[in-house]
C-alpha cells in the first residue's frame, strides 16, 4: 500500500536522526505518525520482536543472555506554544559548538534517536534488550503508554533486571527519583460582613499558621543506596475568600511534599498529616519514588561502563514506574533539563553522540 | 393617554402602600415601572416640585423654611433568586405580630412607602423637604441614581442641612458610616520546579508574614461625634501559585480596611501602607466614611423628636454620599438589616407604622 509517511533512516548519524524524529510533530495524544515511523523502522530489524499497543512500541531481543535491560523513552512532546513555532528543527552554530534547536530536542527525542540507533547498530548485544518507546508521558498519567504496557502486557517488562530511561540529564547518570505527594490543607471560618468581622471568623488569617509551619519546616536530606535525596515541603497554591466584603470562611493551601525513595507512600502521608496536625488535610495525589538500586549487578555494570558521575534524581520521573514493578532504573539522556518545555529548547549535538557512544560501549 | 401602569394610592395605610411598592418588581436596572408610578403619585401633590433624572425622582417643597432636610431611599432591589419567587408579597400572621413577607419588604421599600406617605400627609412641613427616590443602589456605583443627581443636578441636594436615609436599621437611628478601603498586598518570588525548590523562592510562604500582621493587628475603636466606630482590618481574598509542580512566584492577599469617619481617605491609605511596610501594596478602592454630625441643629432636632437611641453605622451606605457634599446624614428605616437580600426577607408591619409616625412627628 503506498504511503506518504516519513521513513526514519536508522543508518543516519544520531543528530540527523534526532532532527528527523523531532520534525514528525507528536504533541501528546498526537503521536500516531511518529509511532508509525518508529514501528516500521524497528520491524525492519530481524533481531527484534516488535509489539504495538496504542501508540507505544516495545521491541525485544531474545538471545538468552544472563541479563535483560530496558531502554525507554517517550515519543510525545509538550505543545508548540511559540509563534513562530519551534519546529521544524534547525542546526545552529553556537559559540560552544553546534546545537540542534526546536521542540523535542531536549525532551526527549534525542533519547528516542539514541534508542533507535542502538537498535540498529547492536544486533547481538551483551545483554538482552527491551526497547520501549511510548506515548503520552507529558499529560495526565492515565494516558501514559508505559503505564498501559505495565497494566496490559506486564510480561514485556517485568523480566528485566535494570532500566535506563533516556530523559534529559545533561549527560549525567541520575539514579532513582523522589516521591511526590500533594495535599490540600484547609481552614474553616465563619462568614460575616467585612464591616462587622467580629461576627465571623477569618479562615485566611488561620492559614497564617499553615504558612508559618511551612516556613519553619526543615527538610531532610536522605542517603539512599549511596545517593543524596534532598526532600522538600512547600506551598504550591493558595486560595480563599468569596467576595471583597465578606469575611472568608474557607482557605486552602495546596502543599507539595517531595520525599526520599526510602519512604513509602503511607509514611509520606503520615508525615504530612503530622506536620499539619490540627488542620483539615486532604491528600489529593501521592506517587512513591524509586530507589536507585545502584548496588545491583546490572546497574553497577552500567555505571562502570559509562564512567560517569552518578547523582540523585530530584524530580519524579517514570523510573518510579519501573521501580514499582521491581526493576531498578536510572535516568540518562542528552539535553539540559532546564531547557525542557521552553520555547528556546535546544541541545548541543555532541551530547547526542556521547550518549549514543556510552550505550553502545555498554551493550556491545 | 390611557395607561395600564399601576397607580400608587398614597392615602392607603403604610403597610398596604409598602406591599403595593414591593409588588411592582424593580430589580436594579429594571426600575422604570416603579419610577413611573412614584413620579405620577408625587406630581399629583401640588406642594412639590418634581424632577426626574433617569429612573430617579426628586421632589422638593419651597416654603422658605429656616432648614431643609432630605428623605432618601432607593427604588431597586436585589434579584428574586428563590424558587418560587418571593413576590408578590404576603401578609402573614406570626407569633410576634403580623409581618409583610417578600422581596423589598426590608431593603427598602418600606422606607420608600414612608417617604411617599410623608409627602402626602405633610403639606406644610416644619422644615423644607427634599425627597429623593433613586435607582440602582444595589449594584456598581456608576449606576447609582443618587450619585447621578450629585453629578448632574447638585443644586437639588446641596442646599440641605441634614439627610435621613431610610435604609433598614430595625427602627434604630444609625449615625454616619465607616469608610472602606481595599488593597492588594502582594509578595513576589522566583518560580522553580517544586522538586528543586531551593532554586526558587516561595511567594506564598512570604505571605505568611502578611497574615501574621493581620492576626496581630489591633483595630481601634474611635468615637466620632459621640458615636463609637469599631474599625477592622482583615483579609477577604487570597490567591497564589500557578501549578501544582511549580514554586509560586506571586501571592496576593486582598485586605479590607473599615475605618472610622474621622480618618480621611488619604489617612486610611497611609495607615494600610504602614501596616504592610515592606510589601507591595496596591489600593484598589477607597471610599471615605460619613461623620454622624449629630451635634448639628437639624440632626439634634431629629434625634430629639424621635426619642430613640443612636448607634454608629458599621457598614458603608449612601449616607457617605451626602457627607461628601457636606450634608450630615443618618440611617433610619424599618426592617432588620440581617434579613436584607435573603429569600425569606420580611418585616413586622408595626415597624412601618412606627417609622412613619416618627417622621410625621418630626416634620409636622
Amino acid at each position: 500500500m503506498p504511503s506518504t509517511a516519513t521513513v526514519l533512516d536508522l543508518t543516519a548519524d544520531v543528530t540527523t536522526l534526532t532532527a528527523a524524529v523531532c520534525d514528525i510533530e507528536s504533541v501528546s495524544l498526537g503521536e500516531a505518525a511518529l509511532t508509525d515511523a518508529v514501528e516500521a523502522a524497528l520491524r525492519d530489524l530481524p533481531h527484534l520482536d516488535v509489539t504495538r499497543l496504542g501508540n507505544t512500541v516495545v521491541a525485544r531481543t531474545s538471545l538468552g543472555r544472563a541479563e535483560r535491560v530496558v531502554l525507554a523513552g517517550h515519543l510525545d512532546t509538550v505543545p508548540l506554544t511559540s509563534d513562530p513555532a519551534n519546529l521544524p528543527t534547525r542546526r545552529v552554530e553556537a559559540p560552544g559548538g553546534e546545537v540542534l534547536w526546536g521542540r523535542g530536542t531536549v525532551d526527549m527525542k534525542g533519547g528516542v534517536a539514541v534508542v533507535l540507533r542502538v537498535a540498529h547498530e547492536v544486533r547481538a548485544p551483551s545483554r538482552d534488550v527491551t526497547l520501549v518507546l511510548y506515548e503520552a508521558e507529558e499529560i495526565d498519567s492515565r494516558f501514559n503508554g508505559l503505564l498501559h504496557v505495565e497494566q496490559q502486557r506486564p510480561e514485556l517488562l517485568t523480566d528485566a533486571d535494570f532500566a535506563v530511561l533516556l530523559e534529559p540529564t545533561d549527560g549525567r547518570v541520575e539514579g532513582g527519583c523522589k516521591g511526590t505527594l500533594r495535599a490540600e490543607v484547609s481552614t474553616t471560618g465563619v462568614a460575616a460582613h467585612s464591616a462587622r468581622p467580629w461576627k465571623g471568623h477569618n479562615a485566611i488569617h488561620d492559614a497564617g499558621e499553615v504558612l508559618a509551619r511551612l516556613t519553619s519546616y526543615e527538610p531532610a536530606t536522605v542517603v539512599v543506596d549511596g545517593l543524596e535525596f534532598r526532600e522538600a515541603l512547600g506551598a504550591v497554591l493558595i486560595s480563599g475568600g468569596t467576595a471583597t466584603n465578606v469575611v472568608p470562611d474557607r482557605c486552602t493551601v495546596t502543599v507539595n511534599y517531595r520525599y526520599a525513595p526510602s519512604r513509602s507512600e503511607a509514611e509520606a502521608e503520615a508525615h504530612v498529616r503530622e506536620v499539619f496536625t490540627g488542620f483539615d488535610v486532604d491528600v489529593v495525589d501521592n506517587a512513591g519514588g524509586a530507589r536507585p538500586g545502584l548496588h545491583l549487578p546490572a546497574a553497577r555494570a552500567f555505571v562502570d561502563a559509562l564512567g560517569l558521575p552518578v547523582e540523585a534524581k530530584q524530580g519524579w520521573t517514570d523510573v518510579a514506574r519501573f521501580s514499582a514493578i521491581g526493576v531498578p532504573a536510572v535516568n540518562f539522556g542528552p539535553g539540559d533539563p532546564n531547557l525542557a518545555h521552553m520555547d528556546d529548547e535546544q541541545c548541543p549535538v555532541e551530547q547526542y553522540a556521547r550518549c549514543e557512544a556510552a550505550l553502545l560501549r555498554w551493550l556491545a
